[in-house]
């Protein structure tokens, strides 16, 4: 079970432009409300991935495929597509996930916080380069963005 | 494009006891009316199915998985699975698949016949071991026979 947070990104966060990072590009093969299935590049790897539920925790099952296997599901993910860099910036002992999106989404940027536990992200302090809080909400879901960009932009 | 006619068996057809079968188990990730993802494990071989469309006409691409990778998605489909054997008879120059089915959906028996034209399609004469026609009806789709059962039984 994942227990995340999820911002917008008010300010560029001490170290961004140092730290690692990763280029993503993903699909979906599916997107209901009960169901997300997702093809992910990330650099060199490819991944098949069903998220079951929404909101703060989520179950998450992710198997790691062969280039093969990605290239040949990957034109059924047409029109349910993102392309971003996620940098990976430490903070407090945590690690904040900020992902810059490109193309049509940009310039979006939003930062992810994964806890331990309930009790932990219940804890967390926002930092300074965090904004409003957007977790759950749907028009700021990944599988949301794919098939029909930020609304309201 | 895979063109198909599927229809009940109402008497065993000549030479089915010594026809090549497959012990077939699969289910379903994902089962909506546009689109099916299926995992099968037919003998020791095992795939990931993504169908589109309904009726006659469907798209499906096909992808080779290891017993790994299917073990790990394999609960994903818990209560949208079904079981049967899949028996290959030669019929004038077609194969007839006969499934029958296990468990549940015992003694349900369908049989598929796939054509190499929409023409051919047509011009098939059915042989008098096959019952009603049951091409696109979503009640004896496997997604549906695998969710629901077989309604009415």
């Amino acid at each position: 079970m994942e227990i995340e947070r999820k911002f917008l990104l008010i300010a560029e966060p001490p170290g961004l432009s140092g730290a690692p990072r990763h280029y993503i590009k993903q699909g979906y093969l599916v997107a209901t409300a009960g169901r997300e299935i997702r093809l992910r590049m990330r650099d060199d790897e490819y991944f098949l991935t069903v998220k079951d539920g929404s909101g703060l925790e989520r179950s998450e099952t992710e198997l790691a495929i062969s280039k093969s296997q990605f290239d040949t599901l990957w034109p059924l993910t047409r029109g349910h597509r993102i392309k971003k860099t996620r940098y990976l910036v430490p903070w407090e002992g945590l690690t904040v996930e900020v992902d810059v999106y490109e193309d049509d989404l940009a310039p979006l940027r939003i930062a992810e916080v994964e806890f331990a536990s309930r009790e932990q992200s219940q804890s967390f302090i926002k930092p300074p380069f965090l904004g409003t809080e957007v977790t759950g909400r749907r028009e700021y879901s990944n599988a949301h963005l794919a098939s029909t960009g930020l609304t309201g932009k």
